[in-house]
């Protein structure tokens, strides 16, 4: 049989920074960035588009942003700043996803081009979409602006938008040029927002990092508190975590089928479509962590202690543990559990899902046993009575 | 300043394969291929789309495909094989895009199935671009059944429908998992098709190759002729040089401005569009062939006997070398070579243009003089009316 073989790697590296006060004129870390982008025979166009969610708490930003790059040499700033809106929503929004590939064709937004994104994890997704497929690909920045997205979703190399009502249907793998976190971009966060997204943090310190979890057990109240300080360090270590498992696990465009930082997602995942995203992710993800730690631990796979010290994590960091669609509804199986057979048809026939066999240790299982399984939802019934 | 740095590399590897009567049931190439991609665990589904121009020629093709893949163990093709119209069109038909996500979405593909495109550029240009934005990245297996699909677009990395008329706007780069090249299917192909994707072979050597140049000279005649055998052997040598610079040359995914595989289609791109894709494309490069080559002579970088050497080839192979769209018009530039000014733009204010040193070596430009250019298209003017 004849053929002709192909073979090539690709290399993908970008930084994610740490800051305060991104556009303050003092504040070098953009501009130095850009500067190492720079080419004297051409200047690059460079087009923002802002959470509308995040202009409300900072309505000086526009502002501040247009200064700031008037000083970056070798750049030109589209003055046109797009704002939309935030939130899950504009994964919904299929004309929004073409205005936003109109601006690229109308401003001229080229492949020497940025986009940047400001905002959170859902208008980053839908932003890095638009850039991913726009020309092939063009160069896009992060900005988050969210505890969620400056330590997991932003730092990643997903994007991706919802297509009838299927969470993050069309999408790609396409890795940001850099990732910019402000943690005084934070300090306006809503409080309930605040507090979700460290779900991430309890998530990848249980499967990745058993001193990590022992360190937000000791700052739990710092962080409910919103320290400031704590909470940036939060973010550091999530998102070195997250990163180090992206870029050293072999598969950062998961072309087979393990999913470990999906650990508490598959129900999460439902029950965020379910309540029609009245959850935040990052408490469907809570409640998530709650199911599969006491499932494992029913399994024999974690032992009593480590089950308490996780619920017990949770319910210091007032996140939620339990929701009633996680109960039979009318004698029938609960609709997140029957989450798990779509998901399973989803994974082509073989369900992959992450369980605890200690903490800091995660590992995959093929089957999940039912019945079990409401025993688990039962018991954080229980845990969430005895919390309240 | 504070900052975690992620690299990764991200490996691609694919075989392209050579045969004949493809789904004939004694013919396995496709089935080992598949058979190595089996997993005894689950059952891979096989999605595929099928261009409507080779099914009028091949009528007997969708029972030949459905006998075919009964055989094959592991893998669950779906009846219903979708037939989509071939040619340019469909890149910009934006509901039939949504009609193929849907299929992949009602039909249970996931990233373990298959999507399998058969036909021309077009139509899998449009298949892979569907296939790379579902579930961030279906795996798909091209069938080409033109000669510039088999020979070009077909073997390499890019995908992509137009947008308001831009072509290839929205895209993305996604290797196939497998590439099927099959002879047979060539036997059908309007005599214009045929001998329109001779041109890639033309600009490959051109710019690669100066001995697979000599071979097409002395082959003219015999692949005007409609000699499969030696079509076949200019199939392979092109896809080889178009490989071997996709995999070779550092830049698979063209982050970069370097576009050498371009030579001669920033004018082929432009005349397709002008002329509402009545020029196929590879005529249309046969075009911005001579032009380029002949600007080349102008600028002394290849000598007259070189020059003329590449017009004789091009009209040999009865192939296109001027178009009046050209020339300049009421008094004001070629809207062609207007044309190179709206390139400029797109690449971001510096041009990066493929020029010949010698028949076999391709050198790049930044800048093009548009006189120089003017004479050039004169020349060719003057070619073609020698020739016809």
């Amino acid at each position: 049989m004849e053929y002709i073989e192909q073979s090539f790697e690709v290399k993908f590296a970008y930084k994610v920074f740490f800051t305060n006060h991104i556009f303050d004129p003092s504040n070098l870390t953009i501009a130095a960035f850009l500067d190492s982008r720079a080419d004297k025979d051409i200047t690059k166009k460079l087009l923002i588009i802002l959470d509308g969610g995040v202009l409300k708490h900072h309505p000086q930003l526009e502002q501040q942003i247009t200064t700031y790059f008037q000083a970056v040499k070798g750049f030109q700033l589209i003055p046109e700043i797009i704002v939309i809106a935030g939130g899950e929503a504009v994964k919904n929004d299929e004309p929004l996803f073409y205005k936003l590939v109109d601006a690229i064709d109308h401003h001229g937004i080229d492949r020497h081009s940025f986009v940047i994104g400001i905002g959170g994890g859902s208008v980053l997704d839908l932003v890095g979409y638009v850039a991913a497929v726009s020309h092939r690909g063009i160069k896009h920045i992060r900005i988050p602006t969210t505890v969620l997205s400056q330590n997991d979703s932003g730092v990643g190399v997903k994007n991706g938008i919802n297509y009838k009502g299927k969470k993050n249907f069309l999408g790609t793998f396409a890795p940001p040029v850099a990732v910019f976190n402000d943690a005084e971009l934070l300090t306006t966060l809503d409080p309930r927002d605040w507090r979700a997204g460290i779900s991430e943090a309890v998530k990848v310190a249980l499967i990745k990092d058993a001193s990590f979890f022992s360190w937000l057990e000791t700052n739990a109240a710092a962080l409910v508190a919103g320290n400031m300080p704590v909470m940036q360090e939060l973010i550091y270590r999530c998102a070195a975590l997250h990163m180090a498992h992206i870029g050293g696990a072999g598969d950062p465009f998961e072309s087979g089928s393990s999913r470990p930082l999906d650990f508490g997602h598959w129900s999460a995942h439902k029950l965020e479509q379910l309540t029609h995203f009245s959850l935040r992710h990052g408490e469907a993800v809570s409640i998530g962590i709650a199911v599969d730690s006491v499932y494992s631990y029913l399994l024999g796979w974690i032992d009593e202690a480590a089950m308490t010290r996780i619920v017990t994590l949770l319910v210091q960091l007032q996140l939620p543990i339990y929701h009633p669609l996680l109960e039979m509804q009318d004698g029938k199986i609960s609709p997140v559990i029957a989450g798990l057979e779509e998901f399973r048809e989803h994974l082509g026939g073989r369900l992959t899902i992450s369980l605890l066999r200690a903490i800091g240790k995660g590992e995959e299982v093929h089957e999940m046993d039912l019945d079990l399984l409401q025993q688990a939802v039962a018991t954080c019934a229980q845990w969430n009575t005895t919390a309240s």
